[in-house]
């Protein structure tokens, strides 16, 4: 008798931890810049991701935190992933970073070299896996979006994304290819070569289309 | 007799004028940076093409100047053109500039603005054909010979390439198009995505290759 | 009685061209970048100036002329120096240029370099005084006004300011020293090290006190 | 009896750890760039200190290494802090960093945001202190030996130092100010106001001089 109950209290445990287990939704930070710190205002790709799942009637099966804080390069990313990430015990970790590390080279004279951008974007990913944390990496979008190869940063942004795409296949991470879906995007609806105004407010932020553009491909690469 | 002799005199005045014409050779001056300073050394794409006049027999055609000056940015230009070009009374100017103007916002801080590059590009062009001297333009060729669009100032040089281009139109001046021609023949010559080595030796100045390469496509211009 | 009416004539023409010469006003060309610019707006040093030369009652023997633009560099103003100086056949010019040559590089990308700077400026003082036309040279006076020589550019700021010193002197020219000024008055003025406030709005452009300090230091300069 | 032996047992052993412990010599990492790398040299500060203290028969107490590494940045101290130096478990880390911070802005457009330099600055001392070792903080000492406060960097070099200062206060860190210390001695022996050759060979990286008047000042510092 007594040993009945025992097994059946453990057996309506384990029942219970593992509901709770499936009721527990999938922890995805977005860890970027300014891009991202917007991405959780009205509007942002964030937002827009949460009304996608509350839609699709699978909002309590994950949890979207958006980590962005504006002018963030790849080595900001290092020095606050303790607090700001590895603190939330997060499954998933999207990277979502680039853009100032090229562009800040001529607005500020303090971007990133190249070789130093693989070394913590590398350093990140092994930290993040190394507590068994999923990542997905994405590469930097557009710093104007011309489409004829002539905006400024067009070759250090390219040179950029293919570093990230070389760390995404070494690290075996998922990579949600923004600068190419971009350019494609723009290659069929910017005819008139404009340097704003398509996917952005200004050849960098997201406009609303640019938004939801994002907001697409990032729910694919997580519901993937 | 006396009309007749005049008339005589004449013609044969008119005869010696019209040979001596015949004879001065076209004066064609290149104006531009390291690249046509090293144009006039052994090897380089001016020597190049003196020897290949000498080749074509028509030698004592085409007087070739080289007035390069290592780091001159358009503004350089302007500044020693009465000097360097004016004094020379040449009948020909080719315009070869650009690649200082770009590189050297991130190398030096000391690149020049978009507009302003415009702005002493088309008061170059007003002052030369304003003597009645022929103009051709060039576009800038390459800084790195990567043919994906990774080299980083590639979106910079296609764009200052195309205000080169609006301005030759503009005044109706021929165009080498450097920038276009050592693209293509990078797409056909380097598998590998070099940096260098293919037409540059150091991504930017002409190995053996390149200076024929820009001597051949000079030549066409300067013959039309 | 024939010879007196032609002596009479004579003496009556000198009278009267001595006494127009007279009435025309000695014409001082303030030739800049945007601190000139504003300068001429309400509350400007040379609004002000004009202002003093009218409380001293002396208005109608000068004429003070704008021609500042934004963002002009040194090679700015050797470019437009026909069209917007020349053209008007000053007295006087005031060279007042450097902030943005040294200011751009980092902000920009697009400073000058100390050699290259030196050079237009030799060439528009050349250019100026072969038409008699006398020549003052300021200093570029501060992008900053911390005390303790920890403003970015003051190192840069200091070097070019020698530069035109060296310049001034070579070419016999006036030197209004607007940085030794702007130090000096901060010494005394900004006990709390700030970066803005004393003499300018945000580090460079001039409050109500910094284009009054600037007006009578220009007033002196252009009265002796 | 079992008493006695096991005191005597406890005394021998803790006059062992004790003795041990008096031999175990007190490990100093020095923690840079370039210029700590060439301090390791034939020559160089690091070098020298050795042959100091062996001089002053001191050389067991102390074991000296270098840690620098060329072009580095307070960033890439931080990437490397677990492997380069907590590995290592030292004493006493001298952190000798901030020329490249300052100089590659203008360099190669990757120089770091001063309040991203001062975030990385605290997060090594936090961490360094964190362990129980002792930091000690230096100021970058020079871009360029001249003395009329006319270098370049020299204005962003002080504000830079000027943070370290801070930082150290803050963190309770001895300081060897080689900014000031550097300054002061080119004062007293630059009187021909020389970009380089007094302490420096190229402006930045110390000559022989150079190399013993910061052995000399470490000295001091790690003596104390």
């Amino acid at each position: 008798m007594k040993n009945t109950l025992k097994f059946l209290s453990i057996l309506f445990l384990s029942i219970l931890m593992f509901s709770m287990k499936q009721d527990k939704p999938t922890k995805v930070i977005f860890f970027g810049d300014s891009i991202t710190q917007a991405g959780i205002g009205p509007g942002g790709y964030i937002t827009k991701m949460k009304e996608m799942l509350e839609k699709q009637g699978i909002k309590s099966k994950y949890q979207l935190i958006g980590a962005g804080i504006g002018g963030n390069k790849v080595y900001d990313l290092f020095l606050r992933i303790e607090d700001d990430v590895l603190a939330q015990n997060p499954d998933v970790v999207v990277i979502y970073i680039g853009v100032n590390d090229v562009w800040h080279k001529t607005s500020h004279g303090t971007g990133t070299d190249a070789d130093k951008f693989t070394g913590f974007y590398n350093a990140i990913i092994k930290k993040l896996q190394s507590k068994g944390i999923k990542v997905i990496c994405c590469t930097p979008a557009v710093i104007g979006e011309r489409t004829d190869n002539s905006n400024a940063q067009d070759g250090d942004l390219n040179y950029y994304s293919g570093l990230i795409r070389t760390i995404a296949s070494k690290y075996d991470c998922p990579l949600v290819d923004l600068r190419k879906e971009f350019i494609s995007y723009n290659l069929k609806n910017n005819p008139q070569n404009k340097e704003s105004g398509i996917l952005t407010t200004d050849r960098v932020h997201l406009n609303d289309t640019g938004n939801q553009f994002v907001a697409d491909l990032m729910m694919k690469a997580i519901l993937k």
